[in-house]
């Protein structure tokens, strides 16, 4: 990997050292061009004038995100954000009264408030599978509570929001696969961070982001929803795009995942997150892995060898996404003057983790990216100290 | 109005005669600038700094909106898309077994798809209230269906995207307030065009786009709900934006309409949208709605004077949008032919207006904007004839 090419590449890199890619990454030229560049389209020839225009760039989302997961191009749906992706493939599940839901003490509270109005409209059964010391879903406890039956869905996330640990989701995958359970995995801060691919970890669905460690535009998302699996979920909304209309009075929904589209979109965003899913995959997702884990750790290190910093990442192999507290100070008062220093990184709300027994206290938030540097990692150090 | 003023800051103007607005109009040039402004300082500084760097336009969206309606800014939800901004509304409302919705011939079959979805699961009837000899729904026919009692929604367009007809929208907000029963109005075409002030009308629910006569950008879009009904609804998704969690296993809706958003957004777009409903409330809706009235009907009686056209628009008083056909000549061919002159019209689709036993046909729509000259309408007609 050429660092010094990739942040000449990233127009951001010059204006701030960015700690905060689990928050929103620094887009690359090829995407900031891409989206620039159809929006500027719309705005002189018209908006569905450009779409035909860049129709086959339009079109070129659905395989460069398949070929970044290892998916079918007919898997892939575009949608708004990843919330709606999560929630389309959620709340398209057939629940029936008594149906369990497995999830992890870490998973993201705006998914918790939905097992609840699912729990509460139909009868279902929220139930959080206990951790492993080091706050990772626990795999025994796991086939335990699969053993003991009911269960329609077990939905959690690949790397959470608020601690540098990450899921073992193909463990659970191999898991959900002996028991024929749904498995929804919420990879929001996994793709474009990890190796995401949705044959190794065996999931039915997947939700992501585009401007978080894919580099892709603010407000674009997607959802992946397995072939075999994909005729059995009706999607909670439907519109023209999603089905055709059977008149006097039915309709025919669409047989690939574009069922859980809608036909209006921010058209310039599908372009930039295609972009973004290859130059991802150009770059090489190992690659982008191995260097995201070799500043991490490094980062780790230099926090803990400091008196009076607390490094909460607990897991054997952590994520790109450093936690942390200094004692006597507010970690948004850090978050301030690290912005000062034109240094950016976030703090960690609690309140975001309602399941999880470690995550009271607000924290620091370093996420750190392949096309950072270890001298913006020492200047995040320097702000510290 | 100053048409040269306005076409000046019109950057699309120059390139195209633009007569394509019920598809996607040509944004003013402070709208283009706050959009690709904040995608710029995004790409720049990172898209949740440049996030904090603009609050006060992120917020100035809902007064800019609320303002043009006639509405309260807690009365205004931001959402990605006009379809899902109706979805929003239409899936929050508790239906029970036996209830009837009342629509209108005109309505558009993607609202039609979620009916029949809606009516499946929960036993509910929907009703294709009569319309008058013009298309327009009829204010007796739906008088005598709510006298018949279990009416929970009337819902319907104010303006159709097929046809130049416009719905008796405040009647119809009159005879809803009678009988007590939910109003919902799906004003896709509509803002940004006529006057629309939520009052006058007295519906209980609006839906809008930002993209067409709005002249916002493309993946925007609102929701109004009236305050007195905002909290009987509760939307079919929640996120941590739209509700808090309560642990161990509640949460708690905001009491106001972003109760229907969620966190993660387009934010570009917003600030662009708010730009959008301050230019044309700058500008004037009266003089906006009596500019499009002008060059309609200039448009519609220079087609109706040429032998083989025939105008489809039977409404009294009928909007901006012009719908025809040409004996012998093939919509999708005008269309071709239009651009190869650097006039952008669209065609309509009768499968999008599965109701309507008058949209059979496929026709050419030209749809004008107050941004419109006469000119451009005479390099319409010269391509016609």
């Amino acid at each position: 990997m050429d660092i010094d090419e990739i942040r000449a590449d990233t127009p951001g890199c010059a204006k701030v050292a960015h700690l905060n890619n689990a928050g929103a990454a620094l887009p690359p030229r090829p995407v900031i061009e891409a989206v620039a560049g159809h929006f500027a389209l719309e705005s002189t020839i018209g908006a569905y004038e450009a779409a035909e225009q860049n129709e086959a760039a339009i079109g070129r989302f659905y395989g460069a995100v398949a070929g970044l997961l290892g998916a079918y191009p007919d898997e892939i749906a575009y949608v708004e954000n990843a919330t709606r992706a999560w929630d389309m493939a959620f709340y398209s599940i057939p629940f029936a009264e008594g149906d369990r839901i497995l999830t992890t003490t870490s998973e993201y509270s705006s998914n918790a408030i939905a097992y609840q109005q699912v729990a509460a409209a139909k009868g279902v059964k929220v139930e959080v599978v206990p951790d492993e010391a080091d706050g990772t879903l626990s795999l025994d406890a796991l086939q335990a509570e699969l053993a003991k039956g009911n269960v329609r869905l077990v939905s959690l996330n690949h790397i959470p929001t608020h601690n540098g640990l990450v899921n073992p989701a193909a463990e659970v995958g191999r898991l959900c696969r002996e028991h024929g359970v749904l498995y929804l995995l919420d990879a929001c801060q996994s793709v474009g961070h990890l190796v995401v691919d949705v044959n190794e970890i065996g999931c039915d669905m997947l939700s992501a982001t585009g401007r978080k460690f894919l580099r892709g535009p603010r407000g674009t998302g997607f959802l992946y929803v397995r072939r075999d699996i994909l005729r059995t979920l009706v999607p909670p909304f439907l519109d023209l795009h999603a089905a055709d209309w059977k008149a006097p009075d039915g309709f025919q929904m669409r047989e690939d995942a574009q069922r859980f589209e809608t036909w209006e979109r921010y058209v310039a965003g599908q372009i930039g997150l295609g972009v973004a899913a290859d130059y991802a995959a150009d770059l090489g997702m190992p690659q982008i892995e191995a260097r995201v884990m070799h500043l991490a750790a490094r980062l780790r290190e230099e926090l803990a060898a400091r008196p009076g910093i607390t490094v909460l990442d607990r897991c054997a192999r952590p994520s790109g996404i450093v936690t942390f507290t200094v004692d006597g100070h507010d970690p948004a008062a850090i978050k301030a003057a690290a912005r000062e220093h034109g240094v950016n990184i976030n703090v960690t709300t609690p309140l975001a983790h309602g399941y999880d027994p470690h995550a009271h206290a607000v924290a620091v938030r370093a996420s750190v990216h392949y096309y950072n540097t270890e001298e913006e990692l020492d200047r995040l150090l320097s702000v510290l100290t």
